[in-house]
């Protein structure tokens, strides 16, 4: 069957969001750290007769929606992104261009004629770590060296800090009054070294804009994407990711389980401006034709370097799955719920021995460090249920996923820790405590977690909810979960949906962490608010467009988005009207000590009286 | 303008929800307590060759949905419910049935023609208690008496477990193996007559199906209705009140501001088997024509003994909005954003002096006795956003309706405690523990809190976040958010979306309460899930309908709802099909020791290569 040419434009949404232009923060080697600012009207002041403007500061957001949000830059996904990264990359010289790919399969695909019309054209040459050299951000850390991407995510750990100390002009009130603890280089270097925190940025994905995950950071969040035998395009895969990020998603997993894995893989790749993660044993399933008994080392081996080759920048490893832990799943009400988890527990009982991923751990750990690839170890053993939380089987493989962090360090190689999956409430902490304890720190990455299992069609908000909580207690990145989970795969809508839905949870959770300057988006919206700048309220919430629909659904002329009141309340009964009188009369009176006040308040009424009480009509 | 008739019946949503039929639980006095039951298929099994099929138990559930559900009662919102406690009311002898309304403006409205088209024709006569009598559930509580109300929600919190065993048949596994500990009558008399508990239940509410708020039962939510000047018909609001019950609205508070708020009253209360809450000062306030400082306490009296003859089960109260605490708002971010709040607010600078609700409050107390109003002590201090949350203000108004507590309680009268609002999680935990304190265990009712301020649009799910933690810590009823919180009036769609969103959040907290029973009905979803019995999946969760529709959209076929596997991997990719064999092989060796394990796993390597490993397609 002939293959329809990939059109990836048709679909592509760019375009800043509304209120929103981009930004960029400068630093050294030519990096440029993009911001996204949203402007705002000026505060309408009564003094004396006349009103007068007080000018309020843009607003600096976190901007993970690379250059598709820049009207500046042409975009053409046919020929993917720019590699803001490859200079830094060659300056290191540590690493070459090869001539061919290594992997086996990865020839084959090149050399199919057939798959020429879906192919991404303009793939750049795989390079390499050098024989016996180490390009992992981790070995440079530990060197002591100060990268470029951590420059870089030093700069962007700062956004609103950067902006407004490096000549945006400062106008009205200062929203987020408290100065920022200041992230600087050589913190990240620090943190990274440890191991407490990574920068998943393959060198072969120098299109990324890079970032960091790790609990002394602002809080990240991942969106899932990927077609599956039943569904979807690459097109829309491509369009999934750019989507996601649009709304906020700092990391995209192609979890793509159909046909054409590895050309939607190189399509997504060469326009994500972000780190992509994949869970290879699920290609390498596809490979043997869905026989996980089938499964080898030598090719899964091919896979992991097919992939590093394109430039996945992380691969979640199910190495943890012991093969004594897999009858401790056996008594739970839903057995083994990871789908990477499932595939080694069949081959470990069809081999009756230990997994290739555990028995070749040290061998895969070679290969990360070639490409920088970091791990996600998987949490294959999580709990699919509130009744399977915190179980045996679960912190049985969480110790082993702890051992094997050490093994990767003694490499240099990245690691973060997958976690759960479903927890209710007062079960939380524990999953963090224990993780942050057997796995020395590494980065912890967690699916929701779910609190409780009886809304299916609703389990954004259901792991939304665990999710803010394991944020808020330690968690670097949260995976996130559209309203199909559990029922089908998320189109864009519920991509958007999902995504905003985290970034609730990761805001949240900053928030409580006390995160320098997270509080200063809330206190900028909530001053828009009750100052009824019902356009800017709009424009600083998370998404400004549905914001909008629904407030225009009771409201639609143009001249509610000015008016003092909304459809809530009507015109008497804004209680944002009334407390501007209580304001205006506190400022006017200095009142301090009771007795001023009391003396004050005969004043006003008096006052309130003659003028006719009409202060709020 | 002559007014558009009536004709509610034409908007009511009847019928039961998929899956789900009615049963009644008996009690004494000729109680019956409605309850859900969802009827579930089969697990099929494979023993030998043939598939068996072992029968599972019906979920049941807690109904608040009322007799809209049930096709066995004729239903006509033009007549209004059958009173279930009218026999009740009136057998305890301490009230009598009124010629004619107290309040002035209840008969004026009555005497008026012009109205006659809008009027809910059929209301019975208003009782008020004996001269010198106190009919609260608190007075008879103290005085030991096990009242038919209290019978009837100690029946129902325990809903699950009396339905088990009476006579409802155990098939297949018993979801929900914890024995529930028993909710008695005597211990709901005691947590009424200590405050712990309120029983919302006016004598002139005879329709209620009675429920508890308390933090040692199951955590209940509030769904918030009501028309304003811009929006909305009577038919609507009763529509959306039998909507909000249907899916799982425990109370519903009527915030309407708009004309005829007496008239659409009527029509909720009398269709309303859940109690029904109102802000008293907002009627006030349209019969000032909007002005905050011509409100006065005989204007006020009038309209709580209208609004008590008519049936209202609890009043926000505004009493703690003291003079002195005013200014304290001056430098918030938000002020003053509970309108009740910001109305009193603004009497108090009008006339410097402390607000009529509180130097009137025992003279509210002698209404809300006669009729059996329970206090929704209000927070109209409440933060508006994160910047102003825990403030000042808001403790200091706490403190106040701690003291009003004691007062209320010296006159028997039921109180809970309002509370906040925009909160950030890591003071979520503050509000809870001084509200317990200084309100001496009173119920505390809490409006989300929201725990971040930068997401309008989504606000249903910043405040179930913070929701489900305040209910683990010991809230007792959650005000929900819709959607349109912050922009404008909800629709159906909101109400249902904030229904399911609170039910959410109040489930978790059950659950992370350890409240006996809660996770029978998470573990009979879960086991659904895992044996692909979809039908049942969508029908135990809380919106059978939605998670049908999700799933359809990829796999609308009718073989896909009990087919092996989803949309979501495909049938190479199924991880709970792979479990099966996990669990298969270990019920098959009865492996406990290691070495057993070992000896097994050997044998069933061979056993899965001689079958051709094709256990899963």
């Amino acid at each position: 069957m002939a293959q329809k040419s990939v059109d990836a434009a048709k679909l592509i949404t760019t375009g800043p969001l509304p209120g929103s232009s981009k930004t960029y923060a400068l630093g050294p080697h030519g990096i440029r750290v993009p911001m996204r600012a949203v402007e705002q009207s000026p505060t309408m002041r009564r003094e004396g007769g006349t009103m007068k403007e007080a000018p309020n500061a843009a607003v600096v957001i976190y901007d993970t929606s690379g250059p598709f949000t820049d009207p500046a830059q042409a975009i053409n996904p046919m020929r993917g992104l720019d590699g803001v990264r490859t200079e830094w990359i060659e300056a290191r010289g540590d690493t070459v261009a090869l001539d061919a790919l290594t992997s086996a399969y990865g020839q084959r695909r090149l050399g199919d004629a057939s798959l020429d019309a879906i192919r991404f054209k303009g793939s750049r040459a795989p390079r390499r770590a050098k024989s016996g050299a180490n390009v992992s951000q981790m070995h440079y850390a530990r060197k002591g060296i100060v990268t470029a991407e951590m420059e870089y995510v030093a700069i962007r750990e700062n956004a609103r800090l950067d902006a407004w100390t490096s000549g945006r002009e400062h106008a009205g009130d200062p929203v987020g009054a408290k100065l920022p603890r200041v992230v600087t280089p050589e913190f990240v270097r620090d943190e990274i070294a440890r191991g407490r925190a990574i920068i998943p940025a393959n060198i072969n994905h120098p299109e990324i804009e890079p970032m960091i995950i790790g609990r002394n950071f602002l809080v990240k969040i991942n969106a899932n994407i990927g077609n599956s035998a039943v569904a979807s395009s690459i097109e829309e895969e491509v369009e999934k990711m750019v989507w996601a990020i649009r709304w906020g998603a700092d990391t995209v997993m192609d979890l793509s389980t159909g046909k054409n894995i590895h050309e939607t893989r190189e399509w997504i790749l060469r326009n994500a401006p972000v780190p992509i993660g994949t869970v290879p044993i699920y290609q390498a399933l596809e490979k043997v034709g869905g026989k996980a008994e089938d499964l080898t080392w030598e090719l899964f081996r091919d896979t992991l370097i097919e992939q590093a080759e394109q430039g996945v920048d992380y691969f979640t490893i199910h190495a943890g799955v012991r093969l004594r832990y897999v009858p401790m799943t056996a008594k739970r009400v839903t057995g083994i719920v990871s789908r990477g988890g499932s595939i080694m527990a069949k081959w470990c009982l069809a081999h009756h021995k230990e997994s290739f991923l555990y028995t070749h751990f040290e061998d895969i750990c070679a290969i990360m460090k070639a490409y920088d690839v970091s791990f996600s170890l998987g949490d294959g053993l999580r709990p699919g249920s509130i009744a399977d939380a915190n179980d045996e089987a679960q912190f049985a493989e969480l110790d082993t996923l702890g051992e094997l962090t050490k093994v990767a360090w003694k490499h240099d190689v990245q690691v973060m820790i997958e976690g759960p999956g479903h927890v209710p409430l007062h079960l939380v902490a524990e999953n963090v405590k224990r993780q942050i304890e057997v796995c020395h720190e590494a980065p912890f990455y967690t699916l929701g977690p779910l609190v409780t299992d009886i809304a299916p069609g609703y389990d954004h908000i259901t792991s939304a909810i665990g999710a803010a909580m394991i944020g808020w207690f330690g968690t670097a990145m949260l995976c996130y979960v559209t309203p199909k989970e559990h029922l089908g795969l998320p189109d864009k809508q519920d991509v958007r949906e999902g995504v905003i839905t985290y970034k609730i949870a990761a805001h949240a959770a900053d928030l409580a962490k006390g995160h320098p300057g997270a509080q200063s988006r809330d206190d900028a919206l909530s001053k828009a608010r009750f100052e009824f700048r019902w356009q800017d309220q709009f424009n600083i919430g998370l998404d400004p467009e549905k914001a909008k629909e629904f407030h225009d659904e009771t409201l639609p002329q143009d001249g509610a988005k000015t008016a003092h009141f909304c459809s809530m309340c009507g015109p008497h009964f804004c209680s944002m009207k009334i407390t501007e009188d209580v304001r205006a009369y506190a400022a006017a009176q200095e009142l301090v000590p009771e007795t001023a006040l009391v003396r004050g308040m005969e004043d006003k009424a008096k006052e309130f009286r003659d003028e006719g009480s009409e202060l709020y009509r």
